[in-house]
């Protein structure tokens, strides 16, 4: 038995999650059944993060453990051929037998995109949320900075999350602008249930005036899912990497806290 | 009754192209639909040109005639929210009686967009036909340049074509390498069915050395559909803009025939 790592991306647009549920269609049962065509037996494939319904990925991790005794670059091929074109293995490497894609993670880097323009996108409405209001950038960067840190997000947390704790450590939050997309980055240690979703949407009350910058500390301080804004769609959202190194390591460099990255 | 311009921006992937078909979901279908629940009278729109299944468009034009007595924009506004998010009126204008989408146009754009990489990619599958062998970038440009001017370009056009006439005028063509994608670009003052995909299908050959730059205008001059390589898939293929200005009038410094844009 051989243990590798999978890099994927997929369009989780007509998906149920990352998570196998019964009757659903997802990407980890879509995952475990390719491999089990490959391999001719039941596999189980752990991801790094379960993704929730509509959330897209551009380098998920998932680590399994198989049979198999051909250069993993063949397992990588054979999976994109037997996957649908939705669900892409963009790299298969063999590791050690500890390595585990969710354990062994330090750190995790999520995107949410919105496009901040006056009409929406035809051929990016499965991967933005339109906002057709203006934004204060500023305010929002503002209170994006408060999120660093290591903090209880219980506040940002779906009602019904079932996190053993509500703490995690945020490392760095970016904001960039791309065009007409207005870009938040977010790089933590974990998220708990809706958390990026929660905070994108509480931002966007602070981008239009209805939340001040200090408000959204003292809303996050506050420990109470009632407090932040709705959870918005979860199409914006999209995975970007999974990190096996240590946070300083990787971006020694990080200058302030929370800014506007022009690009 | 007045005439409007209308912009649009769709995916086609869900559509049986632009055209009404009895019992098929199209694009200009559904616009027609959406018209009349605004007006309540039967619309009929008409596009600038004909998209096939699967196509998109970034700068699709439509013209209709309608009784509707508010500013442009409060249509534009009335039928986004009242097409799926898939198709998207970017802009509404009030025209001159005379104009006429298709009859006014004097040329069009359209970009193939090809990704090559060692993978494909998931987000990307509805956009952008995926290459996995290596391409000889100066061939496909020399052969592309052959392209520009007027011609019979029956060599380009499926089998099933019904234009009147076969000749077209190629006024530019443009490839440009935006990482890992390939477009290519092309303005005319008009396009015969398939022509495009028949023409970057034949392009592809050339680039992987199955056919010759100086074949490739040989096989045009033939005016043969036999002798060109097969359609290829429509998802790479959207429609950008569509001019009512002459070409040079729009473009005074076209410098080459056919060049590599970096961008």
């Amino acid at each position: 038995m051989t243990t590798f790592k999978l890099t994927l991306e997929y369009d989780g647009t007509n998906y149920h999650g990352w998570q196998v549920q019964p009757g659903m269609t997802t990407i980890q049962g879509t995952l475990q059944e390719a491999m089990t065509r490959i391999v001719g037996k039941d596999v189980h494939v752990m991801g790094a993060g379960r993704t929730d319904a509509g959330v897209h990925a551009l380098g998920q991790v998932a680590s399994l453990r198989a049979d198999f005794h051909h250069p993993p670059d063949t397992l990588r091929r054979a999976l994109t051929s037997s996957l649908p074109p939705d669900i892409v293995v963009t790299a298969v490497e063999a590791m050690d037998d500890e390595f585990h894609a969710q354990h062994s993670a330090h750190w995790k880097r999520y995107r949410y995109t919105l496009l901040t323009r006056r009409y929406p996108s035809a051929l990016e409405c499965r991967y933005s949320l339109f906002v057709p209001y203006p934004l204060d950038r500023d305010a929002m960067i503002e209170a994006g900075g408060s999120l660093i840190g290591t903090h209880d997000f219980s506040t940002f947390q779906a009602a019904h999350g079932s996190a053993e704790s509500p703490v995690r450590t945020v490392f760095a939050v970016e904001f960039r602008q791309q065009g007409d997309h207005l870009v938040f980055e977010i790089m933590a240690d974990g998220f708990l249930r809706h958390m990026i979703r929660i905070i994108v949407g509480t931002l966007l009350d602070v981008g239009r005036g209805r939340i001040g910058p200090e408000d959204f500390k003292a809303i996050h301080d506050g420990q109470d899912r009632n407090l932040a804004s709705k959870t918005i769609s979860p199409h914006g959202l999209c995975l970007l990497e999974v990190s096996y190194q240590p946070f300083d390591v990787h971006r020694e460099q990080t200058q302030t806290p929370c800014a506007m990255v022009c690009s």
